[in-house]
């Protein structure tokens, strides 16, 4: 099934201590369409200028990404993220952003959009996310990610989306802050009260933890050698987890698991370079020896 | 198989979000000899004041622990250490310390432990450390705990002792310390070449990663609604640990992933309450419940 992503569509000035990168391809909507591209289709509405180059356009493209839903506007600039990674590599260090056009962003869904079953609404202001449902005809499955922006900025309007929708995937700290526990487990079960039923928290280097149908589901993150750009890493989750959802089209909790799984596999490739350059040179097989990988990580006996 | 700890016995003043406990019982050797007792007989090696209550070597003894190695000093004090946690629990602040007799605490093995299997030398002064090594006959298995004070302040002799042991039980933090490396599995990699074949990372409220034999295993840690006091967690983890590995004898990679697990499970309880309180009252019932709970938790088909 096709799956309906909004979100940022970006350039990004990176630093890491791997290295620099300028005008790299990035934002939320890309790395989540990148990502469940491997598993199904994927609809993306987002915004960019006519600085947007015709080789990115054609990136997406390659991978069935229908970018039908992604205004070129005439003489506009897109939006550019300039960060700085330390070493520890857990969280960016934003030196410059300009939104450009994603300033004014009012998603429109293409009327072939309207229809699709699952959607996703990137980290965006959480009014946008709301015209989005409003949009929506009936999907099968929502999820949708925030940021702290949003928890404090505009929190009324964060309570409406996440009272509408099925899926939340959010950090730990996010989680605390919208339920006010310092607890994790409280946090989610006070989140889940709110309206979604499934919660994926999201931890970087410590993996993610599934909360649905009362049940807990601890997947651990690769352990790798080489960090280059965290830059997306959350999005590619949110891309594999939801495209292997699409696909598949179970939400049960075995399924769930999988999918949690998925997410954890993209993002592991995701970080192994800048940009999305891991994530173009992927194969199914490299995806597949990495979910076994994760198998083998996490396996034990009693 | 009886298994050797030698470290600290101590009485504990602590604050945490859920509370305060004066005089409370602690130190590494007693955490970790309680969390063994539930597997393997144990064997403690430390010194007390003649403070030390009778109720507390009472408690040892009622689980089964040989305090035979545990010298009164007469008119001694007992170390005491005073420690707060913040609302997040994951970091003690030490307000106070107090070695008191455990500042010249020189190890002396009674004849009879000199024959220990297996070894576990629980954070001191590495010299010390070598102290034990060099008065054990031949241990089939010995591991080894230590912390960033030592790391810095006695390197020369904490390379000595990790030359010499088969397994490294540390924390993140101290892994990339000793190593010099930032990334995780290059520190690893670096540290089991100065001698452990076993290392054990703890990662708190995050798991533990255990790196043998090339391959990698990554424990959850269960995430609990309430931790009253992480006092103590890590050595509880160890005396799981080890006290299994004693338990069966094996140190193949599937038992050393149960070994994680009974790790695992152990600081899980002991969290729970303050100072000893939740291992005083301890199942083997509720140990087998939390143990499948893991597996839960952990649990996915490809």
């Amino acid at each position: 099934m096709s799956i309906l992503v909004v979100g940022s569509v970006a350039y990004d000035d990176l630093e890491t201590p791997s290295g620099r990168r300028e005008n790299a391809l990035g934002g939320a909507a890309t790395h989540f369409s990148m990502a469940a591209s491997f598993f199904t289709k994927v609809r993306l509405v987002g915004v960019v200028g006519d600085d947007f180059e015709q080789k990115h356009i054609d990136l997406l493209k390659s991978r069935d990404v229908d970018v039908k839903g992604l205004t070129i506007v005439p003489g506009g600039k897109t939006f550019k993220w300039k960060g700085k990674y330390g070493l520890q590599l857990n969280e960016a260090q934003t030196l410059d952003t300009q939104l450009g056009v994603f300033g004014s962003f009012k998603p429109v869904l293409p009327d072939e959009y309207k229809k699709s079953e699952y959607v996703f609404l990137a980290n965006i202001d959480p009014e946008l996310q709301l015209d989005v449902l409003r949009q929506a005809e009936n999907p099968k499955l929502v999820a949708c990610d925030t940021m702290n922006f949003w928890i404090t900025g505009k929190p009324d309007k964060l309570k409406e989306v996440i009272s509408k929708i099925d899926i939340l995937l959010i950090n730990d700290g996010e989680a605390k802050m919208i339920s006010g526990e310092n607890n994790l487990v409280k946090a989610a079960r006070k989140v889940s009260a709110m309206g979604p039923k499934i919660l994926v928290i999201k931890r970087g280097e410590y993996g993610a933890i599934l909360f649905a149908n009362d049940k807990m589901f601890y997947a651990p993150a690769m352990p790798l050698e080489e960090v280059k750009d965290p830059t997306g890493a959350g999005d590619t989750f949110a891309g594999g987890f939801m495209g292997y959802l699409a696909k598949t089209g179970k939400i049960d909790n075995e399924n769930l698991r999988k999918a949690v799984i998925c997410g954890s596999t993209m993002s592991s490739f995701q970080v192994e370079d800048f940009s999305l350059d891991r994530l173009r040179t992927l194969t199914q097989k490299e995806i597949d020896a990495r979910m076994k990988a994760f198998k083998e990580l996490s396996h034990f006996d009693l």
